[in-house]
């Protein structure tokens, strides 16, 4: 473990979101001054004599001057997020008042935060893994149930506990394999290969599934891409906002929760499938011609899912056939909508029944329905169960596959004459990317690198 | 009293600022059931069972499902904000997890608070008078060391315990008068017509003064308007952004503390100022012919100060003399400034000395601070002692002056032969006026008026 990033430094960051709509903010401090800093310029109780986990009222006093009426809320570490002494203070929300009472603060002792300070110093005391801390940025981004399941699920530990599982039983061979090397003049062999081998090839299977689950986690935990193609004015854009605006309503619902602005994406049973614009793909016989048709495709490569549109009223069914087989050129899952199907005929229907498509009226909101159950249904994400564990972070996989690597490497040993010291060697070094996920084995570079994306005051 | 708006509901909203960039955000309940309501999706301790203002950490549950790992602060009434028994939640910053947690508590029986009812609940449960709660909002959006300070004095009480003063003491009088009804045929007089005539004075002469510290207070809450005006191109907008890019720097130096967007104002020694925009006044000789002057001119009417900016490489003395006596004929303080001080030749600066003007050169950011000093001492806003009472809101000031106008038809009735019956009608009156600054008189209408201009939350 790197200890470069230790400091006993008291820190100060404001914790809630900047911004004129909310009725207070917090302003939390963590380190060993934390409790007597805050105290030298609030006028209450004597805020250092008070037990952990109380709220106390009173001001907040620049000499004589009264910066704020507050509640400061005492943690005595190591109960607390950072496991070290710590204060929130809560105040009215003015920019002005959490201006003052920071700059004030900073002037008694403290220092202004880093991005993710505080949850850096949770890691480092011993308060959460590094896979843990991650997930607490994870959790905070979440937006669809299913983002949300994840990330809670890694913040309380699910994922590290069965790395941490794997781990120990490979610790125990590591262990007997080293102790072998103590012993090679007489070629004893503590550690069974055979069960050796059992163990690893479990663990690697393990593994193999973890890696799997980036696949899916990653589109769990930032959406399904999917483009909405078809020739112009076949109703894109009114079956997008058919789509958005139910959504819209169900957030702007309840009062105070204003998300950030989310353009292009809905929600569909806690999937989240996000809308990628293009250019549109246009009819086949201008494909080959017109520029920007590659830049469309490459777009178009990018969707995990096409909902290509067409218009009775406007195609035929044999320019129909030739989209159709554009479209599966590339691969990709897609979805026939024919839209404005109050205006389609019978022989149209007969037509088109061949294509197997979905009938909807974007206008009138007829279909909506049917189309988000095929939605589902064609990313398959539906029957997941989010409690197994998923793997999100790109980290991760890597470290993963790294650790893969060196367990084949270990298996190839154990079936061809390599020594009990290349065998001791691979098999630290798949302990080694194991330990990489949950902050066993890091370095300052890593760390500085995971929690610089953190926001301040987290 | 009015009751109308008083209910029973426990009501919940998000008290901090939604928005992407916080650690944490907190959901504010209050109401009879907050803590059991709470406590129903809470795992963790009893929270029906701990004492007031402590905290404690656990898990919201929907059914199985962990929303969120919280702390949860209990309040039990009237040791609260509202008076009742509040809840605050403590949540990571996470859109989804705030709606569910909202969703969740409202389907168990809370109710979405409306815009302030948090605060309409401390006046209406007697935690603050009306002239304190209206206090809270101005706080918040305090932005200035002026407009704090005055909102801080307002919340703390100040205002309303000069005017509690004032109002007991006629109050005394007005039941002595109202005694002599009662004896009405014995011709008696229990209230000291000159001792009544004295107070009367007394109180016109407080009400007076605080009704002419509401330009001064408005412009401390809001800033003092400013033009900066001149021919084009003589560096109004480098002035601006030499004058608004120092403080923007000073903002910028606290991490986590981003105000919103405040465009064209400077806060000097605590003042803001707020520059206006205008097409800018042209040469004299335009002024009559040009389209537009007549608007031009009337934003210039609504400063409270010009900055008028000339050129030395392009104004000639004798333009510049014209251009003064329009300004002059605006009749609102102006400050003559040369910029291009470093291009200007010794006859110019002769030639100048007659306006008295400022050098300055907003390029090299050379006068700066003497013109900064100069825009104190015209506002004549340095030597104004905040601690004095200062009126901010237009409701207050329109009470003030209907008091006003009763206490001089008492005065009338003292000196002219008027019987005491209507002489405590009007006593009644100012005494009515009064009590709406504070709340003693009141209605929904004005609450509803006051209160839909908080935030939800507050």
């Amino acid at each position: 473990m790197s200890t470069g990033l230790i400091s006993q430094d008291t820190i100060i960051a404001l914790a809630t979101s900047p911004g004129a709509n909310g009725a207070i903010a917090v302003i939390r401090l963590s380190g060993s001054k934390a409790i007597a800093l805050v105290n030298e310029v609030f006028k209450g109780k004597d805020l250092t004599k008070q037990a952990s986990h109380t709220v106390h009222f009173g001001t907040i006093r620049d000499g004589e001057s009264i910066i704020d009426e507050v509640l400061a809320t005492i943690f005595v570490g190591p109960n607390s997020y950072t496991k070290e002494d710590t204060v929130e203070i809560s105040t009215h929300n003015s920019a002005y008042i959490i201006e003052r009472i920071i700059t004030l603060l900073i002037k008694k002792g403290a220092r202004a935060a880093r991005a993710g300070e505080f949850t850096l110093r949770a890691f480092l005391n011993g308060g959460m893994d590094l896979s843990q801390a991650e997930a607490v940025a994870d959790l905070i981004a979440s937006n669809s149930a299913a983002s949300h399941q994840i990330a809670m699920q890694q913040m309380r530990g699910g994922f590290s506990n069965q790395l941490k599982k794997l781990r120990e039983d490979l610790v125990h061979f590591a262990s007997l394999i080293e102790l072998e090397l103590d012993f090679s003049e007489e070629d004893v062999e503590f550690a069974n290969r055979d069960q050796l081998k059992a163990l690893i090839q479990q663990i690697h299977a393990v593994i193999t599934k973890l890696i799997r689950s980036f696949e899916q986690g990653n589109v769990l935990k930032n959406g399904v891409p999917v483009v909405i193609a078809g020739k112009p004015n076949v109703g894109k854009s009114t079956l997008l906002n058919a789509l958005l605006n139910e959504e819209r309503a169900i957030v702007s619902d309840i009062a105070g929760t204003t998300r950030d602005t989310i353009e292009d994406e809905i929600n569909i049973n806690g999937v989240t499938f996000r809308f990628i614009d293009t250019a549109g793909i246009r009819h086949t016989e201008d494909v080959v011609e017109a520029i920007g048709v590659e830049r469309t495709r490459e777009k178009m490569k990018q969707a995990r899912l096409i909902i290509y549109l067409f218009d009775p009223t406007q195609d035929h069914i044999s320019g129909v056939q030739e989209q159709i087989e554009y479209v599966e050129g590339l691969n990709i899952p897609f979805v026939t909508i024919i839209n404005k199907s109050d205006l389609i005929t019978d022989a149209q229907k007969e037509e088109y029944a061949v294509l197997n498509p979905i009938y909807i009226s974007a206008k009138h909101q007829i279909g909506i329905e049917e189309l988000k159950e095929e939605l589902l249904n064609q990313v398959n994400l539906s029957n997941i169960n989010t409690d197994d564990i998923m793997v999100t972070n790109i980290r991760h996989v890597e470290a993963l596959q790294n650790t893969q690597e060196a367990l084949e490497k270990v298996l190839y040993g154990i079936d061809n004459p390599i020594t009990s010291d290349f065998l001791a060697m691979d098999i630290r070094q798949a302990l080694h990317h194991l330990g990489e996920i949950t902050g066993t084995v890091t370095t300052d570079d890593l760390l500085e690198n995971i929690f610089s994306k953190f926001c301040i005051g987290k």
